[in-house]
């Protein structure tokens, strides 16, 4: 069984990291349909064990609650019978994805006769750090487990007792399953001493991915070893071109401000071409506002305000992910200046053009530099389900490795095989 | 004009990755035909101002030989006309193959009907960072700028008057072909400072890539904020299976030993399986001792060497990269066990296994972690140029972003574009 809190305390993170990355050798060899059952008898064990998550849950939430979390926290951090089945399902889902290891990439025979094949591999201990949401403890698990890779957890303090419960329950299941013991580790505490002995065993190690905010981000910033994809801010634009079909161009940004907010591909910035700003924007903040969207805008769309109010946008504006009911908005002369003003003070995440000439469309995908850039449609949409990848475990916004979703492709890495006829070089 | 020697003295590392920056915004969208026409005009400018490329060579090789380099880092140093022809004729090379930037990766119509394609780009800007040989100057240059990157250059002190030169060159070639002048870069000067400034540029550098000794990549791991990708050590296998063709055997230990010795993807251990030791060892012992290599064997190995001299190998044998006529020996009692040698003690760089046993070669290739696995061939091919890349900047060992060789391909990341008609996320 994998270690889970009251184990940690007496065994050094170290010495966990080195038990997953033994268990990784064995995981890389796992095959699919040993996995997948592994995670079929995981999510029927977090069915059928429900009772004991929910009152480890029911004893975090107790604590947060003594300690003054917000009702926003608590929320993250509550668990039910039908979020456990949610959870549950999710797992069945990943269960149900194609097996990502030993897919062929590419391939060639060489002049020299020699067959070189570029094979997917797992990556070996992928280390998930995050906060509050328990959820996660599951699904992070199963996208590493699925991809052949052996899974360290540190959550957060809040959630402590409802980890320990859920990895107690994957634990058992998986190993009862076939999967070795050390598969799946939780390393209970919060604090910032294991985060940094995490961070630095770049010997057993091969990748950490933080889910959290800033400060986590610049936790692992300063100590990091080991290699750390960000899943960093979105700080995303919809740019309204002079062409664009306005009706569209308002739905769309309605859309990817309003529909969840709270999200990194949510909207922060709207540009619109100077040339329809007047025909466009009195109407679209007015919409805006009566749904509740605060507005910070420069002179050109101020202007065009008329009765809605509309902050002095500073320059903080154009860089503010706002993850809430808040918008900047500029007029802008041209595509060009939609582009500059994007690839200044974007963060590369999700970028959109609503238009209806292909030279803007053209000029706008190749000059944004950025995961996803969309042509008439949401910023939304960036997003591994919505992508087809069946699940994620965030979406990256750093250009090594992985841009955009961070599926069950993303969390593996290749290897050459190589056959000759006893091939020598001359 | 790029900055060189004299100029950066005035400006600030942080400036020189600022411009280089912009100019990669230009870069990015610069078509194949214009790039591939500037490096053409590079490699011709080569030619044509061989004599004051040599003169610059000569101060610094004068200079050299007062400090007392040595003799192979003296003749690693010096540049002559057909050394610069050869350079010359790597950057045509390079401008002759296929530019990575634009290519389609994968893509799918979505479910709702989004089209999503997945298309190789830029990284943005590359810095190279490496030691003594100038030709890494005009190689590295012609790899980034072909795959649409701009290009931070940070020699070594020895070759700086080589190293300005061959930039100045190569700047004034480049820029009269239209391309910024930012669009490379070298930093004048070897000191630890400047290095540590370039990396921590995280907002305008996207890579280094370090080449060179163990020294330059500790400086970089403690301070590094930019990405790295590490051309770590080859601490390379070759494992003689049981079921071998023995002569095939030899002439792939002979090759992989001694046909370039001091490379990364060269042997360092030989493991023998027990069952055919006493056929193949003394004889293969004996070819190795007469071409020169000092050996280190375990007890059974030094049992069957007869006359040969055979150093007893202690634990730091089976973990040295001797880059040199020196090999570590020793019998196995099976492929599992040879597996288990290789993941313990290797490097992850190229592996290889001698078998006519197909359960063996799979055995080998699925649980060997390394970045290329062999099955009847020897290590020596790992190479970017052997592989088909058509030239390479280093060979990876890390699992994240790039294994194996770092050709125009692995110098891109990609991003999402995706067209809709007006698509928002339900």
């Amino acid at each position: 069984m994998s270690a889970t809190l009251s184990e940690t305390s007496a065994v050094s993170v170290a010495e966990l990291c080195r038990a997953a990355k033994r268990a990784s050798r064995t995981l890389a060899l796992t095959e699919t349909t040993v996995k997948d059952g592994a995670l079929l008898a995981l999510a029927q064990a977090l069915v059928e064990r429900a009772p004991e998550i929910l009152a480890a849950n029911a004893a975090d939430l107790e604590a947060g609650r003594e300690q003054g979390l917000s009702p926003a926290l608590l929320d993250r951090l509550a668990l039910d019978q039908r979020r456990i089945a949610a959870i549950a399902g999710g797992v069945r889902g990943i269960a149900a994805l194609p097996d990502p290891v030993g897919e062929v990439i590419d391939g060639s025979r060489l002049a020299n006769g020699l067959d070189v094949r570029r094979v997917r591999v797992p990556l070996g201990v992928v280390a998930v750090v995050y906060e509050a949401r328990p959820n996660v403890t599951i699904d992070a698990a199963a996208l590493c487990l699925k991809s052949g890779n052996a899974v360290v957890l540190r959550g957060s303090r809040a959630a402590a007792r409802s980890n320990a419960a859920l990895a107690a329950v994957a634990a058992e299941a998986l190993s009862g399953a076939g999967l070795p013991g050390a598969a799946l580790t939780l390393i209970a505490g919060g604090g910032r001493e294991q985060l940094a002995e995490l961070a630095t065993q770049s010997e057993s190690v091969d990748l950490i991915i933080p889910r959290g905010g800033e400060g986590l981000k610049a936790a692992l910033k300063g100590v990091a070893t080991v290699p750390v994809i960000f899943a960093a801010a979105g700080n995303c634009h919809v740019y309204v071109d002079r062409s664009a079909g306005l009706r569209e161009a308002q739905e769309i940004v309605l859309n990817a401000k309003l529909q969840r907010p709270g999200v990194c591909n949510a909207a922060e910035t709207l540009l619109v071409h100077h040339g329809v700003a007047a025909a466009f924007l009195p109407a679209m903040l007015e919409q805006l506002h009566g749904a509740g969207v605060v507005l910070h805008g420069d002179e050109r769309t101020r202007a065009l305000a008329g009765a809605v109010p509309v902050r002095v946008a500073t320059e903080d504006d154009w860089d503010t992910e706002y993850l809430g009911l808040e918008l900047a908005v500029a007029v802008v002369d041209d595509v060009q200046a939609a582009i500059e003003h994007i690839n200044r003070h974007g963060s590369g995440h999700s970028e959109a053009i609503v238009t209806r000439d292909t030279a803007a469309a053209r000029a706008f995908q190749r000059a944004v530099d950025a995961a996803c850039v969309y042509v008439n449609a949401s910023t939304r949409f960036t997003d591994g389900g919505e992508f087809g990848m069946g699940a994620e475990i965030g979406n990256s916004t750093q250009k090594l490795h992985v841009r955009g979703p961070i599926g069950l492709r993303e969390l593996c890495t290749y290897k050459y095989l190589v056959e000759g006829a006893g091939h020598v070089r001359a």
